[in-house]
């Protein structure tokens, strides 16, 4: 079986992360992951969610929409909904999940930083492009913060990215575009940080439940393709991410 | 290490299911997982929704909510607050999937069946048990509609249900309460089909990523606890189960 | 005329009420009149609301809802719609005054009890049985506050019972079920203390106004249907109700 | 005990309707009980909520709100909070079930008339200002309808109006200003028709229960004033009333 | 071409302003233009806006609405709609700019003054109507507060009027009607002060573009007619806009 | 006095304008106005707005949004706080009037253009850029829609841009950033036609009232920023708007 772009199996499409693409937030990233274009911010506030008052350590949490044009017919704004769909909802609480994952929120002090991600083209993948970009967006932002004395230790547990596979016509596949993404039977976003150890993990097999091995085969792929794309961020970040990494001791 | 109720690590919590537990939804049960309690009600309605006009296929959705009393604190109504909350929201969207997963929309023909899981009293675990009982909801509302020879064909594709796994103090454990859940670096929610397939597997990890070792681990512990759950509902619907199901040829 | 289930006029239906059914609120009862059911949570915060601000008293408030298959076609979610309905609004009020009326708020102190109940069955008179029951999960939550000695003077000022009467078919019926509801011209919810005085009375005539002697006999059915719930709460409440009583001199 | 105004207990304030005070709705009153005023409209719409449909018959629903500045502070506006406030749902249902007790729905046919109350000054007694003034608003648009040979049959099935009693200082008084409603011990607001019957009673005792006989002594109050409301009603809708009634035979 | 109501393409309908309209808020006006009515009310609150904090100055904000029966069809209330409008809203925003541009916010002080515009009755010009009524209670407010000692220096930098204009079969008209906005190519709002200045201008041409020989008929159409407005207020006001103005120093 | 760039008063930024900037949407189309980045789509969909029902006429339609890191500070999204911005609600209806001023309805048929605006990012001008790059993406998405042959006759009425003009120290610019924009006294934003007439004049002046010949200043800067951009569009629509135009007969 031939893939609508040539690719093989185990390819990601061409992923191009343009790093500080807007001026005003601290941390900003463009990812561009074939067709599936998303903006990345990083803005971090002096204040902490009401439920970590006296706690000494931050937060990070995120929010992610898609621009009504993303998408083959346009997709109506939440703002005009009245409220945040429950797809945008379930997966900002993804991103937020994993990317509050690879901060020490301690080292972190009393800020929270907002991660929002605004698909402006849509292929598949928007979600685990999110996290890279997000990525990306964060660690330029805590680089700034670092830079300008206000932590005092190093913040940043592990460096973080995902990448989604799924089966099409009974073979896995990494990196689905939108046309596989609908075709496919078992769709798996998965998350890893780059001591190749899982942080989040969603398969979902509505049409064709799947088994252990068949779970093996994607986990490898997964695996393969976010080991591609650690190197990927690592570069665009150049020195930045040494300066900002804690040894990861306890994790 | 102990667990606070002095089972062992691969131990579920007693689960009691009421089937019939309502008089006026087609399919009703109470589940009680140990101190978790939940109503789980399958209601059918003869139209489907807007996207699946014409399809000739039904359809199988979920809400899911917690009375204020559920937990340790009050909890603030979804109604009072103007909207679902994303975690209730995430919850109802993952039964929704899974139950759609059990069915053959096309045998189901032109309805909606609606698994309502309120859970009445919280103890950890409240998404697997809304799983897990919502299933037997709607065997017994599929079984009515079969019995009143509104099916031609038999709707089911398989049994369902659902168990949570995590890592408490280094050590993996199935069926988390309350306790153990707050205290869980890594919490995992796994819901299998009885052919001893994935449906659904979510894995977070936003404090201690895990490695494939254990995350092989954990999945062994779900499954032998699924394997029993099935074995629960089996008995509950009693020779319902056979009526319903088709031969599982594609699955 | 007689009644579908068989019972006299001035029967009330079966009641039940099991006193602390759930763990967590500092009061709960599960109340069944005949085929309604609705469980009742009563829970303390140590808070009151901003209008109250420096008054030196308490409050006690309501929330009232149906599960979706409380009912014979499945009943949307007030949390889905985005808002409380008009119904559901209009009958917490009616609980909240009610069982406000039964406590002495500066005896309270600066605290608040939310009640709550939930309609798991519905059959007819839910709100009234709401009132029923939730007086038993106050008592049952004051209770608890007088015995941990965070109440210097006993806060109850009387015991508060509430009955349905109607007319159906020309015939005055006391605890209507819903087949009789829907039948019935007029429908009154009268709410009294064990003073036998009335705390709240609401009589709508929408299809056939009543006259004065007709009132009469309503007022006569509901007054002894009440009298017959004083007395079983009394029995659940046991010896609690005379410890948390003030002689009622003012009232 | 004098009253602020200096009326006897049984004396209504000065009440003037002003019929037809807007040129656009189809029936509209300015009602003006001492220094309560209400703008009460009737707007006819050829179309009837969907649980109607195919029943042949029309419907009479309401709406009540307050200006901003109808109170001594300015109180919030309902489109600003975003929903409509418990109590203006609570007014504008009980508007609607009386005025809709006085028609013959299927003599009004598939139609809809919408009652809108609009306090633009508030000094206690909106609610029944409003029954009231809406009722001589009603029978404008229904007298307009039966005059353009709209309607085969007389829609009107009797006279609305309605009053407020209270118990202040232990004595009991007809239509209560805010200053007395505000020191009130029990509130109780009637709704009759011109037969002497009644079509809404809701009495309300949060602070002082009462008995029996304070209840017969208020309810005379309340009927003697609404004799004279009703009195007012036919003197400013003159001959209307007549064409639209129907002979009382069931009610 | 003659108008509807035989006026001249430069005369203003008949304006009446009835000063302290409502007897609670500290400055209120009923304008009436032509058929177009409005109550405007000004209330004052000892409070400022979050990001007016510490600033030292006050606010002027206003809301604007109009009543369901106030148009040929019923209009749906914003509060039932959920939320305000986008033309309420837009209009809102409108009279608050205006009428804050009127003030020495310092002057003021940490007060804000609520400005309520509620159409009782539309037949064009609603929102010129509302910004020449809301500077009456404006006023009427601000000399309250004046009066009463609590500002210390005169707060009121000029008086604001306003006036529509628009191109109807090509001739340029003054305070156009519903008949005539209905009909118009072209729309404009005028707002000015006193010295003649321009404070607001918002001309809308969706339907035929005009050029700059046309816009400079309209405004003199709407400068004549304003300043004939700021007679009528003056009037009005009497000798109080004296009392309250600043020295127009810098406008 | 010196612009913070160095533009002279009359200078535009330097304007840039990608046209199909996204794949998904009719017409689309990137604009940067200095650091002011929009992207602008027009969706095409086949009905209409129920108030158009069988008026055989089109539609043209607005939304607009900031991203959340478009501002110096974070900008709270509109869908996180339930509803649309006043802001965003009043500039989404001008840009909608305007560019809905250009198009003849009843050439467009039965269908309803979508225009959204998204600002990447702000610095001043964020209306004016939206109507002069939502202009682009509508003429895109007209000049596809003729070339597929769906439309009989060319749908366009004009060529449509807008620019800011405001009064900084007393000196009139044209096209402020946002520096210049928080120093402004006036602020007007003007729409103009390849004609050289207005389609909306909006102009506030809350600080410092203007004058006829301030206006008329204005309005010179204006006209001659708008004329540069219309032909900045007709470069980069190339021969594409002949195609679509209307002889402006009527306009």
């Amino acid at each position: 079986m031939s893939r609508p772009d040539g690719r093989n199996a185990g390819d990601l499409r061409q992923v191009e992360i343009v790093p500080d693409y807007l001026k005003h937030p601290q941390g900003s990233a463009l990812i561009r992951a074939g067709d599936t274009h998303v903006i990345c911010t990083a803005t971090v506030e002096d204040r902490i969610p009401p439920f970590l008052k006296d706690s000494g350590q931050g937060w990070v949490t995120s929010e992610y929409a898609m621009l009504p044009g993303a998408t083959g017919s346009r997709n109506q704004r939440d703002s005009t909904r009245g409220r945040v769909s429950g797809r945008s909802n379930e997966i900002q609480r993804l991103i937020g999940r994993c990317l509050r994952g690879a901060v020490d929120l301690k080292a972190l002090g009393e800020r929270t930083v907002w991660i929002d991600c605004d698909v402006i083209q849509a292929d598949g993948g928007t979600r685990t492009a999110s996290v890279t970009g997000g990525f990306v967006a964060l660690a330029l932002a805590l680089h700034r913060l670092h830079e300008s004395g206000k932590l005092r230790n190093p913040p940043l547990l592990s460096q973080v990215a995902a990448a989604a596979v799924g089966v099409v016509a009974g073979e896995p596949l990494l990196d689905l575009c939108y046309e596989e993404d609908a075709a496919a039977d078992t769709d798996m976003n998965v998350v890893m940080n780059d001591a190749g150890h899982f942080i989040e993990l969603q398969g979902t097999a509505e049409q064709a439940p799947f088994d252990r091995a068949l779970l093996d085969r994607l986990l490898d792929l997964a695996e393969a393709g976010i080991r591609r794309l650690h190197l990927i961020q690592a570069e665009i970040l150049d020195g930045r991410l040494e300066a900002l990494r804690i040894p990861p001791l306890g994790s």
